[in-house]
């Protein structure tokens, strides 16, 4: 017997482990450009409204424990957001407040995967879905988003792959608006998801983090909208959408009186149990930034146009190196340039990331990390400025390199 | 194949389902008096200087991600803490800020158990110990506090149970302050676990997380100054001593350079990466809190006092009642009385609980809750007047029943 269990092999995450190299170079004096962190709150400070209620829950002694499943209030305040944004009415007892939506994933795993239990994720995918399985002994059926469509679902593939399993997957996970693509998916494709959860009998999640960051006149639609009548769960939280990463506030809601939805409402809020609650104040804090919805609906938007000028920009600027090429994207902060890294004498996208960062101080991450070889995921938060002196060292490092 | 994961039969808690009956009777417009809750800012308020610095901190724009280790000022504050306080030199490296201490042990569980692994813990256990052991498929190793002895270890029986074992455990777990029976075990006893876990080894871990709520002139020792040579990891937060449950801020020192350690300290950071990271305001207050430590150590040393004064009252009280009886608690603030509930015509200590509820509004917890059956769990926090309005409501609950 060994003194670590099976699960500690897929706790590591190497889509970090870059930034001791980029830290070591800052010390060193150089100016490091670091496209690699999904963190609003760099370029765009969490806005004065929350930092008031922030400050408002503390100076009233919110301090203490509180409700397992979150504050009453704040999850009153999303059932409303819910309605407001979307026309679905939710309990606040359908809405659980997690330590941000890894935790949240977290306790769905839990509930669901035992050793060898399958769920469908799609490539690329965002990195803690496939540790999240892996850590539970389950078992990710991968399928995919398609690049030649904008990388939308390859629906066709999926329900082959579906039909010809033997072994039933346990959910479904889809991530909309997408990390690392930065695409939108349409309402069409979602309601056939919705079919193929219900015909397969899988329980459907969608991961809606970045619900407010789109753009370009692309549509978003929640699949709270779309979903009833198959058991679901909706993730999103207050990190990408109120700007405020740091408070570590998710939230997930788990609607429906079917058997399935109701014995993993209780199941999940068993798990919250295990650690007690989330943050208090900070609770507090986003419940009054959610009811302040005037404010919260002008910063919201205003952050969203500017991030997608920014991703657009990028985008453009990529395209045009002749070095990559990158769908346009729709929502979220994130492209995903496909890079043939041999053209470069290099054996892979990590080689690429590694010595562009060594060579030219700039950060990407490599579309392994997301189960994608020959990808970059570029976040596209910056301002202009340093987006462009970026593009320009990535330019200059793949001329240099061109075989 | 059914939905839910085997570890999802061991979430619950049913420590907690006891409160929507307080709930209900609150509603109800009755005087429900709760001494179920540890938690000290309900009758001690957070300290000013520790909303300040959250404040502060806020201000300060601290709102986005931080590292998935914790805020490297608050790791080395920590670390000053230990050095000031038990002389013990640590590394910010050997620190890991958690979303509590639950979080700490639920990683500690995901890396060393996988199923039929064993871990030892000692009864009567904090409530999550068990299910944290048992979500991850593990055995529970059940040792003994022995009530006789003050709740000390049963040093005999631990030695005897761990030799007659055909399986070695993974870790040996105690509590000290221990919740939730207020002792604080002796330098002696913690010596000899220390040599038990060496010679069966076993990796030790010391959940201290009450290290400063100390009175009746007892002596608490950390196993931070006696464990070195063994791989070890201290278990502590900002909870109890800095009187800040809902920050959520718990930490786990793993020092050590031996191949375990270092590969423990490793694969927890793994599993913190897929949380991403703690409250990053929080861990700011909190850095700032323990900093300054002329302010903290006189509001902490006035807190344990009031609260030695108010537990001390409640054991003469208890054991004055002629109904039940309680060792004299030396730290945290608990109180842990047997009683006999058959002498009352209650099948046990939970029916005693639910009926003392429903019939006289105090809310306790039963000592089944921690694996000691024939016990109540009475947290001293409340002021006199609150006590003596509980115990004398007790009372008159055992003298109605009285066979």
């Amino acid at each position: 017997m060994g003194t670590f269990s099976r699960a500690s092999a897929f706790a590591g995450d190497s889509n970090l482990k870059e930034d001791h190299v980029a830290d070591m170079l800052t010390e060193e004096g150089k100016r490091v450009i670091r496209l690699n962190r999904g963190d609003p709150t760099v370029y765009f400070p969490t806005d004065r409204y929350m930092i008031e209620a922030y400050v408002k829950a503390l100076k009233a002694g919110r301090t203490g424990y509180s409700n397992v499943k979150g504050v009453l209030g704040l999850r009153e305040a999303i059932a409303r957001r819910y309605f407001r944004r979307y026309n679905v009415s939710y309990d606040a007892d359908d809405i659980i407040i997690t330590n941000g939506v890894s935790e949240g994933l977290a306790m769905l795993n839990a509930a669901l995967i035992d050793a060898n239990d399958r769920a469908v994720i799609f490539r690329p995918y965002y990195t803690l879905y496939y540790p999240g399985i892996k850590t539970r002994g389950g078992v990710p059926v991968i399928e995919r988003y398609m690049e030649k469509d904008g990388w939308s679902v390859d629906l066709d593939g999926l329900r082959k792959s579906l039909k010809g399993s033997r072994k039933r997957s346990k959910y479904l996970l889809i991530t909309n608006p997408n990390n690392p693509t930065g695409t939108v998916l349409g309402e069409k494709v979602l309601k056939e998801i919705v079919e193929i959860a219900k015909d397969h009998d899988l329980i459907l999640i969608s991961d809606e983090i970045y619900d407010e960051i789109v753009f370009n006149g692309a549509k978003f639609t929640s699949m709270s909208r779309l979903a009833k009548g198959v058991p679901h769960v909706i993730l999103n939280g207050a990190s990408k959408c109120l700007d405020a990463t740091g408070f570590r506030i998710g939230f997930m809601i788990i609607p429906g009186n079917d058997r399935i939805s109701r014995e993993l409402r209780d199941i999940v809020t068993g798990f919250a149990r295990l650690r007690i609650c989330a943050n208090t104040t900070a609770q507090y804090a986003v419940a009054e930034g959610l009811n302040r919805n005037a404010e919260h609906e002008r910063a919201s938007r205003a952050m969203a146009n500017e991030i997608g000028r920014r991703a657009d920009y990028m985008a453009r600027k990529v395209n045009g190196s002749g070095y990559m090429d990158v769908v346009r994207p729709q929502g979220a902060y994130y492209i995903f340039p496909r890079v043939d890294t041999n053209a470069f004498g290099m054996k892979d996208d990590l080689e690429f990331v590694d010595r562009l960062l060594k060579e030219e101080g700039v950060e990407l991450t490599g579309g392994s990390s997301f189960g994608e070889k020959e990808h970059l995921r570029i976040v596209t938060l910056a301002p202009k400025d340093i987006l462009e002196l970026a593009i320009n060292r990535i330019t200059a490092f793949c001329k240099r390199h061109s075989k």
